[in-house]
């Protein structure tokens, strides 16, 4: 019987509208910065559903929301949920189609009087996105115990607020036991933010893994010369260490291949001029792979190189480490079963990787967790153009509705 | 007799000093941009001196200042000189010291009540650096009928001023026929502005060509995607196609050896950001040779190598022509008699080739011309820094006196 419930998908796209709203731009992006304004009339606005619904609501000291629905027994509970707050040219599903998602699975469950055995909690964790407060996925740290409570109250916001006061000022320091539950199981539906499912064209993503992330900046100290009087053997040419750089991350990813990526995102010249030999460059490199072992490879020959470029082309090169983030494997049968309950819905399925950080990666610290996504319209997000099909939207929110059914037998 | 002749290194450097007063910054840079009020009273301070060594002035309608010392035949006089504009940071060596070179070797003349069978003449040209008005080596193109009046008047400063309507407000609007002379040969005395000398410990550098010159801006345009979740086979990677091109450049110039440079010496990427893919990318491309055909190779293996790229990597590719340069060969025998005076005076010397544009290269379409350089210390120009050894100056000015006198007689 339970196996014909489907959500509303109109319902669904209501409540993504409504929400989209608040801090909307001229541009039709959403800026709802975390602990602003913005965010808390975002936060009120789902507490307010939530409430609706008849959940338990609860609120811990770094501002993470819980609204549960309580179980036939009082047992460990099963938990879904994302974050609502966004970059400053945020989309309007990065995040909230998790945490609307999970509501739009409590509305039907309590449409239809359909009791589950474990309680079901929707989660809304604080500065998923860390555009206003370092680090990214800050609330979802805490709450698995990744950071203490008093090292995020020291985080500073880019316009110099401290976190403790600005959670205070928007009344969400609350007070519940931190973890408030520690989850039978976690699963989050998100945006797959990349253009894979768009482009194979598949509905759903069976999220298994998320890729480690090493961010470094290499700054390239020359000397700076005439382009037209300096033979080639006397150049000590930054701009040419910078494009040596960037040559070189294409041919580790070529070499290695499987998920490895690597990117020259941002590049800076001095004194970026035509006729005269940069004197100094700044480069990023962002290397990411599923497997830890490969991505220190990765890392590890990129260093050899970059101390190889410094001897032939007579510079100074530094480097400052930006962040490191391991890789991150997702529970396989909870990924199983999301691709599996995905096929009986008669959606076509991959397996695939995260390419992004999301908060299941620290919910996977104390509980079985994994992810499903939905295809994003040539993998554009955090801009205004970001899109995802309704019918997608609603497809994952049957897929997550049944995992989450099955989870909680 | 003439032979023990020699200028006197004090008296030029107290004249390098004076002018370089006019118009320096508080940085100790010269800024005597061409026709501006600090350009004017370089002007005047130089056409005073001219006055006090007996000098017939002419000035022409493109602002060209001419002195000429009278030989004991009224034929074809041989003409030295340079310039006194400066770019924004100029040294006080660049160009002036061309001119001010001149007017010691005739001040050598005129105390020892030398005769030269033919007349000297010490030439100033307009705009030589391009830093207000455009093209570079304005004054001394119009002199050789390489640019019309009108299409020189026609050119604006940047600061939105018309050329002829300066010339007239700085009172160097001049009617003197134009040419005025066409001389029986040229010789422009310069700094190298490049480290070759400083660095071989060479002092005289014999000047027999200049580079070819070829400028372009590039511009490629991608598609912004996610660092982390787009794979490398779905890339059109703006910034991966900027450090190809500044590799390939290097495998230019390693690959054709000679005289080639390339450098890429400004790059501009967006959104220029770590964990985005850029969707644009600028570049600029300064390739130079002495050899117009190597010059031209060079040019067609950098316009495959971008069809293949744009090709390869799925992204739009455009050019745009900023500067084009044809090499311009001195004439040997000038070149070699400098050489020669050289090393009779005692002096190092190499044949060379400059990288950097000068007036001489104007002067080479109607007369012999050549050039002689003296070291610029660590190659530095364009620049408060910019600094030549006072003994390698002396000794510069030294050749150049030795060199009018074989080519007075």
């Amino acid at each position: 019987m339970n196996a014909n419930l489907r959500i509303d998908g109109k319902r669904l796209m209501t409540h993504l509208d409504s929400l989209a709203l608040i801090g909307q731009t001229t541009e039709g992006a959403c800026c709802r910065l975390a602990l602003t304004e913005e965010d808390r009339i975002g936060r009120d606005l789902v507490v307010g559903w939530m409430r609706d619904l008849g959940l338990e609501i609860s609120i811990d000291p770094i501002g993470n929301i819980f609204g549960l629905r309580k179980g036939t027994e009082n047992i460990a509970p099963v938990m879904t949920g994302s974050h609502i707050d966004t970059v400053r040219t945020g989309g309007r599903y990065d995040g909230n189609y998790g945490v609307l998602g999970g509501l739009e699975v409590i509305r039907t469950l309590n449409e239809t009087g359909t009791p589950t055995r474990r309680p079901i909690v929707v989660g809304v964790f604080t500065n998923e996105e860390g555009a206003r407060f370092h680090p990214d996925m800050l609330g979802s740290l805490v709450y698995v115990g990744g950071m203490s409570l008093e090292q995020a109250y020291a985080s500073e916001s880019i316009d110099g607020k401290g976190l403790r006061e600005e959670l205070q000022h928007i009344g969400y320091l609350g007070q519940a036991p931190m973890p408030a539950y520690t989850p039978h199981a976690f699963v989050e539906l998100h945006i797959e933010q990349g253009p894979i499912l768009d482009i194979e064209g598949i509905e759903i993503g069976a999220v298994s893994d998320l890729q480690g992330i090493s961010w470094q900046e290499v700054t390239i100290t020359g000397q700076s010369n005439h382009a037209g009087t300096t033979p080639m053997y006397l150049r000590h040419d930054a701009g040419y260490c910078a494009a040596a750089i960037g040559h070189f991350l294409r041919q580790i990813a070529r070499d290695m291949g499987g998920s490895q990526v690597a990117t020259m995102g941002a590049v800076t010249l001095s004194p970026n001029l035509i006729n005269v030999i940069a004197a100094r460059a700044t480069v990023t490199v962002d290397l990411r792979n599923t497997d830890e072992t490969l991505l220190k490879a990765a890392e590890q020959r990129f260093a050899d190189f970059l101390l190889q470029l410094a001897q032939d082309e007579g510079v100074e090169i530094t480097t400052r480490r930006l962040a490191r983030f391991e890789p991150v494997q997702f529970d396989q049968n909870v990924a199983t079963l999301i691709a599996d309950t995905a096929e009986k819905l008669g959606h076509t399925v991959l397996p695939m990787t995260s390419g992004a950080g999301h908060d299941a990666q620290m919910l996977a610290r104390i509980c079985p967790s994994a992810m499903i996504f939905v295809p994003s319209v040539k993998g554009i997000s955090h801009n205004a153009a970001e899109h995802t099909e309704p019918a997608h939207l609603e497809a994952g929110t049957n897929v997550l509705l049944h995992t989450l059914l099955e989870l909680t037998k």
